[in-house]
C-alpha cells in the first residue's frame, strides 16, 4: 500500500497546496512524504458527505455492518510489516508494542463486530397496547436506539492504531451506525493513511456509501475547531490533553446546536500502597511499579503518576528499591518533539518545587526526544498545598507522596480530581482501611484496581475507561470496551405504528430473535 | 398538613426575611402564605448536606430505596383533597386534571420502586479472570453503575406534581441513589411544600439521612443560577422554556467542573395529516386535534403546535371543521400571569405576521389569565421563510401549514428543529409517503406517533420523552419513563477485587440473583 499524503474525502483522494511532514522522533528528521492540509471547505465537504450518506448507512442491516468491521480488521491485518515500519518511523515506538497495538486494534474491531451481531445494544423495549385500560387505553409503544449522526474522531498521539483512525472511537461509532470523519494526528499521518485505506477498501468490498468515512489532517488547531463547529457533526470522540479536550468541549457547547464531546483527557492514576502489602513484597511492588511507569515511555493515560505510601521503615525500603529499579531503566524515544519538550518542562517544574525531592532517575542519553524516567518524592503537606503537583506529567515521571497519618491520606483522597483509575496494593490486613477509602474513591474514578497496575486496559464488556471530570468530559461513558457504543446511540419511541411501517427490528418476528424488554422485563 | 412557607433544608424548616407570595391565576389575587426565599448561603447548606449524606444514601440497600419511593407515594396519596385544593388555588388547573396528575405522580413513584427492586439498571457486567490467556492473563473485571451525585431539580410550572417536587426528575434521581435539591416553581410553592413534607416523612419513616432532600424556593433567576453553580451538585434536571434551559446549560458548562444538564425545553410537535387519512375521518381528526390542542390550556410540552396538510378539497373541509370545533372551546385559566402574557404576545406576533391568517378561535372571556384557543394557517413558503413561525407558543395555539406539493413538505421536514414528537395521521394508502419521510423524522424527534396525538405521555419502559436539541439538551436521554434513571448513573469497573472487598451486588451470590452480563452475554 502506497502512502500518497492526500486527504481521503468520501472515497476521493484530494491534494492541497498547503502541506506538512511528519518527523521521525528517533532522529528528529522530517520524513519525506508531504501530507495535504485540510481547510474549512474540504472539512465541510467531508462532513456533508457523511451527513448525506448517514441515512443510507444506518438503514443497512446490522449484519452487514458487522461484516464491514470484520473486513476492516482483515485489511489492517494484511498491512503486516508495512504498517509496523511506518508506525515505527513516525512514533519511535518499539516494534513489539506496535505489533501488540495492531493486534489490539484488530481484536477490537472483531469484538465490536460480534457486539453488533448480538443486537442487545439496540435496547429494544415493547410496551404492548392495553386497549381496555381505564381510564384511558394504552397505545402500543416500542423503543429502539438509532445512531446519533456523523462523529468527528481525533486521532490520539499515543495510540497511533488503537485510538486513531480505526481505533476505539471510530469502531464504536461505526458499530452504532454513525459515519466517521477522522482528524489524523499530525505525528503519524502515514500510519493514518494506511489504516484509512483499509477502511476505504472495506467500504468498497461492502458496497457501502463512501461518505461514511473521511480522513482529514493538517497542523494547528484550526482544523479540529472547524470540524467540531461543522453543522453536520453530531458528536465528538477525543483522546488527548486536558487543555485540548476542554477547548473542544467549549466549542461544542457554544454551537447553535450543542453536541456531546466525549473527551478522555488522562489523569494521574493514584496508587495506594498499604503497609501490609508492601511489607510482604516490597521488591516486587517496586519492580512492577517501575515497569508500569516506563511502559511506552510513560505515554499512557493510565500511567501511575501518583504513589501514596505511609512513612516508616517499609516505606524507606520501598523508596530504596524504587531508586534501584529506576536507575537501570534506559531512555525511550517519546512520540514527538512537542511531547518531549512538555515532559522536560513539567519535570523541570517538579525539580524546582520546594520540598519535592528527586528520588531516582533512569539512565540518560544524548539522542533526541529521549524520555529519562524519573521519580520524585514529597510529603503530604507539600502535595496538599500545591495543586500543580496533581497535574498529569505525560511521560515516565511519578511522584511518591509519603504521608504520616491516615488523616493526611483521607485529605489527599478527598481532594483528588476525577481519575481514570485508582489502584490499591493491599493485603487482607489492609482491608478495613481500603473499605474506608472506597466510597470516596468510587466517586473519583472510573476503574478501581487491587494489586495490579492501571496500565494495560482490557478491551471487554466490563471495562470502564472513563471517570469524573477532568479525567473525561462525561463520567457516564467509557471510551474503551463494548459500552463505548452507548455514546453514539439515542432512543426513539414508535407509538401505535402499523407493523408494515415499523423498522424491521421492532417487528414482532425480529424482536423474538433478540434480547428485549416487554413492560420493562427482560425477555431472553 | 399545614403549609408554613418555610424552606426545608435537610429536614430543617428555615424562615428568611425575604419572602414572596403565590398568585391565584383565576383571580389574579395573591394567596396569603408568605414563602421564604433561599439565598446563596442556604443553597450551599442544602447542597453540602446532600453531598455529605450521598455516600450513606447510596450505600443503603436498593430494596430500602424502593420502599422509600413507595412511602413517598403513600404519603402523597394521603394528602388527598388538601393537595388538590392547594394545587387548584395555585395553578388554576381543573380538579380532574390535578387528581389525574396526582395519580400519575403516585404511579410513577411506584413504577420506579419496582424498577429499583428489579435491579437491571445496575447493568452488572462480569468478565472473569483468564489466568492462562496468552500473551497476558486477563484479570477479573466487574462493572456496576453507581449514582452520579446530588441532583438539582427545577420544578416545572405546567406539571405541579408529575414534574415538580416528587416528579419524574426527582423520582429517577432518588431511584438511582442521588440526593435531590428541588427548586420549587414560584407559581405553586404551597403544592411544593405539601409534597416536600410527604418526602420528608418518608425519609423519617425509613430512617434515611435528612440531607438527601431539600426544598428551596424564591423568585428571580439567581436562585437557580446559584444552585447549578454549586460545587456539590453533579447534575441538573429541568423542564421549562428553551431560554431557561439554554441558560442553565451555559452555566453548567462554564463551571470549574462541568456537569450534565438534562433540560426538556418543549417543542412544536409537528403533526402530518395525510390525504387518505383525512378523507375518511376529517371530522374526527379535526375534533381530536382541537381536544389535544386545548388540553390544559395547551400548556403541555407535547402540544400539537404545527399541523401540515396538503391543499385541496379535503384540506378545505378540514379547515372548516377545525374552525367549527374551536369556536365552541371555552377559555381556560393559564398557570400564571407571566405565561398568559407570553402567550398573548406570541399570538399577537402570529396575528401580525404577513400571510399568516386567523383560521378560528375559541370563545373569549374578560376574566384574568384566560387562554383563548386559536388556530392560524399559512402557506409553506411563508412558513419556510419565517423562522419565528417554528417557535413554540406555550398555550392553546397552533399553526396549520397548507402545502401545495411534496417538495414543500420534504423541505419543511428537513428544516425542522429537534422535536419531542412527530405525528402522522395516515391510511394504508399514505404509507409510501410516510416511509419517505420517516428517516428524516427519526433524526428530528424522540417519539413518532401514528394516528394519535402527542399529548398524554405514557410513563413506561419504552417511552422516550426527549429528542434532539432544542427539544432537549441531550437527545440520548428521556425524562419520562423508566429509562430516565440512566441520566443519573455512571459505570465503575472493579478489577481484581477480592470477594470480601467487592460491593455486595457484584459478589457472585448476589449477581446470580439478577440479570447480568458475562463476557458481554446476557444471563437471565
Amino acid at each position: 500500500m502506497h502512502i500518497t499524503g492526500k486527504l481521503l474525502i468520501a472515497g476521493k483522494a484530494i491534494q492541497t497546496l498547503k502541506t506538512y511532514k511528519a518527523v521521525n522522533p528517533v532522529t528528529n528528521q522530517e520524513l519525506k512524504t508531504e501530507f495535504s492540509c485540510a481547510d474549512e471547505k474540504i472539512i465541510d465537504q467531508a462532513c456533508k458527505a457523511a451527513f448525506n450518506d448517514f441515512d443510507h448507512f444506518r438503514s443497512l442491516s446490522f449484519l452487514k455492518r458487522a461484516q464491514f468491521l470484520d473486513m476492516i480488521a482483515d485489511h489492517i491485518e494484511s498491512l503486516g510489516d508495512v504498517l509496523t515500519r511506518q508506525t515505527s518511523l513516525e512514533t519511535g515506538l518499539p516494534e513489539q508494542r506496535i505489533k501488540g497495538e495492531t493486534l489490539r486494534t484488530i481484536n477490537q474491531l472483531r469484538l465490536f463486530a460480534n457486539l453488533v451481531r448480538q443486537g442487545d445494544w439496540k435496547d429494544i423495549r415493547l410496551d404492548p397496547a392495553l386497549p381496555d385500560r381505564k381510564p384511558l387505553p394504552r397505545p402500543d409503544l416500542r423503543q429502539r436506539r438509532i445512531p446519533i449522526g456523523p462523529v468527528a474522531v481525533f486521532g490520539a498521539s499515543n495510540f497511533p492504531l488503537a485510538f486513531s483512525v480505526a481505533g476505539g472511537d471510530t469502531v464504536s461509532a461505526f458499530a452504532a451506525g454513525c459515519p466517521v470523519i477522522v482528524k489524523a494526528h499530525p505525528s503519524h499521518p502515514g500510519t493514518s493513511e494506511l489504516i484509512a485505506h483499509a477502511i476505504i477498501k472495506a467500504i468498497k468490498d461492502c458496497q457501502f456509501p463512501h461518505g461514511i468515512f473521511s480522513l482529514i489532517g493538517g497542523i494547528g488547531n484550526e482544523i479540529g475547531v472547524e470540524l467540531v463547529k461543522n453543522q453536520y457533526i453530531s458528536a465528538v470522540g477525543f483522546t488527548g490533553s486536558k487543555k485540548g479536550g476542554i477547548a473542544l468541549m467549549k466549542i461544542a457547547s457554544e454551537r447553535q446546536v450543542p453536541i456531546p464531546v466525549f473527551a478522555e483527557m488522562g489523569s494521574i492514576n493514584p496508587v495506594y500502597i498499604f503497609e501490609h502489602a508492601l511489607k510482604n513484597k516490597v521488591g516486587d511492588i517496586a519492580k512492577s511499579f517501575i515497569q508500569s511507569l516506563c511502559m511506552s515511555a510513560g505515554q499512557l493515560c493510565t500511567n501511575p503518576g501518583l504513589i501514596l505510601v505511609k512513612s516508616g521503615d517499609v516505606c524507606d525500603q520501598f523508596l530504596k528499591c524504587v531508586k534501584g529499579e529506576i536507575s537501570e531503566v534506559l531512555t525511550s524515544t517519546m512520540l514527538n518533539p512537542f511531547i518531549h519538550k512538555a515532559f522536560e518542562a513539567k519535570v523541570h517544574h517538579l525539580a524546582k518545587t520546594p520540598h519535592v525531592i528527586l528520588l531516582g532517575s533512569g539512565k540518560g542519553s544524548t539522542q533526541p526526544n529521549q524520555c529519562q524516567a524519573i521519580v520524585y518524592k514529597t510529603d503530604a503537606k507539600t502535595f496538599l498545598n500545591n495543586p500543580s503537583l496533581s497535574e498529569e506529567v505525560f511521560g515516565a515521571s511519578a511522584l511518591i507522596v509519603v504521608y504520616d497519618n491516615l488523616d493526611e491520606l483521607h485529605q489527599i483522597t478527598n481532594n483528588l480530581d476525577g481519575q481514570l483509575t485508582v489502584t490499591f496494593h493491599m493485603d487482607q490486613q489492609d482491608i478495613a482501611l481500603v473499605q474506608s477509602l472506597l466510597p470516596v474513591v468510587e466517586r473519583k474514578a472510573g476503574r478501581i484496581l487491587v494489586n495490579g497496575w492501571p496500565t494495560g486496559v482490557e478491551v471487554c464488556s466490563a471495562m470502564v475507561h472513563g471517570g469524573p471530570f477532568p479525567a473525561t468530559s462525561d463520567s457516564r461513558m467509557t471510551s474503551v470496551g463494548t459500552a463505548a457504543i452507548e455514546r453514539f446511540l439515542r432512543p426513539v419511541c414508535y407509538q401505535n405504528f402499523p407493523s408494515s411501517l415499523l423498522p424491521t427490528e421492532l417487528q414482532n418476528d425480529w424482536v423474538a430473535k433478540v434480547n428485549h424488554r416487554v413492560n420493562g422485563l427482560l425477555v431472553k
